[in-house]
C-alpha cells in the first residue's frame, strides 16, 4: 500500500470493534498483512478463531492475562492489567518500528490511553513516526482529542439505540 | 439464537458495511448461518471472496447487474437498478418468510428505501413479521425514521474526519 492512514473508531455505540474486524477482512481480500492486537478484552469473542484460521491468517494477540473485565477488577488486578497493557505496548512498538505489517489494529486501545497505562505523548510520537505505508486502526470509547487531531479517519459510533438499555444482556454470536 | 434483533448502521462516517462484516465474522465464530445481501454496490470489494470461502461460507448475493455506481447512472440505468433492487427484495422476502438463516445483512438497503425502489411500509411489515430468532442488519446513509423507530440497535456512524475531504481517493484494501 502506498499511503497508510490512521483510523479512530470511538463513541458509545455498537460497531467499533466490528468495523475494525470488517476492515481486516476487506484488507485481507486485497492481500495485506494484518496484526490484530486486543487490549483489555476479557474473553475470546467468536471472531478471533475465524481470523487466525484464515489463509493467510490474521495474527491475533490479546493482552489481558486475568481474562476479567476491567470493571470487575480489584485495584491489585488493575495493576496486573496495566502491566499486561504495557507488554502489549512494547509488542506494538516493535511492530511499528520494524514495519512488520500493512494493517495494525489496536482494539480498545483508547481505554489504555485513558487509564494512563501508557503515556499518551509517547504513543503519539510513535504514531507520528510510523512507517508511511502502515495503516493503523485504534478503537475504544473516549478517544483522546490529541489522537483525534493526529488521525486521518475518525468515526464516532453514536449510540441512537442499544438493546442493553432495554435490559437485554450480551448474546453469544452477536455481542460476544 | 433465542432472540433476534434488528440493527441499523447509518450516518456519513466510515464503518457501516465494515461493522456488518465484522458482525458476520463474530457470528460465524458462534456457528450462525448467515446471508449477506448487497444492494447498489457496484464492485466486488475485497471482503466478498473471503466471506464466501469461509467454512461454513457466508452466502453472498449482489443485486446490481450494471456494476456501476448509482451517481454515474443515466435515468434508464437507474430503472434497471430499481428492477435489480426489486429482485433483491424478492430474494430477501423469501429468506425472511421461510426463516432460512440466523443472520441476514442488507447492505446499503437504506438507499433502496430512500430511492423508493421498495415501498417502506411493505418492508416494515415484513420486518415486523420476521421470525423471532432472526437477526437482521441494515446499513446505509439516511435510515428512514420509521425504520429507526422499529429497530432495536441503532448506531449512527458520525463522520468526524474522512480522508476524502482532503482529496484522498478510495484505496484498494481499505475503502474498496
Amino acid at each position: 500500500m502506498e499511503l497508510g492512514l490512521i483510523h479512530v473508531y470511538t463513541g458509545e455505540g455498537k460497531g467499533k470493534t466490528t468495523a475494525a474486524i470488517g476492515q481486516m477482512i476487506r484488507s485481507l481480500g486485497s492481500g495485506l498483512k494484518i496484526i490484530f492486537v486486543q487490549f483489555l478484552k476479557a474473553d475470546d469473542t467468536g471472531e478471533t478463531g475465524i481470523l487466525s484460521n484464515l489463509t493467510p491468517p490474521v495474527e491475533v494477540k490479546r493482552f489481558n492475562t486475568q481474562k476479567k473485565f476491567i470493571w470487575n477488577m480489584k485495584p491489585e488486578e488493575i495493576e496486573v492489567l496495566k502491566n499486561d497493557s504495557q507488554k502489549g505496548y512494547e509488542y506494538i512498538s516493535n511492530i511499528i518500528t520494524e514495519n512488520s505489517c500493512d494493517l495494525l489494529v489496536l482494539d480498545e486501545f483508547n481505554w489504555v490511553l485513558n487509564k494512563n497505562f501508557i503515556d499518551l505523548n509517547e504513543f503519539l510520537y510513535l504514531l507520528k513516526n510510523k512507517p508511511a505505508s502502515m495503516e493503523i486502526i485504534i478503537t475504544g470509547r473516549n478517544a483522546p482529542s490529541s489522537l483525534i487531531e493526529m488521525a486521518d479517519y475518525v468515526t464516532e459510533m453514536k449510540k441512537i439505540k442499544h438493546p442493553m438499555d432495554k435490559g437485554i444482556q450480551a448474546r453469544p454470536g452477536i455481542e460476544r
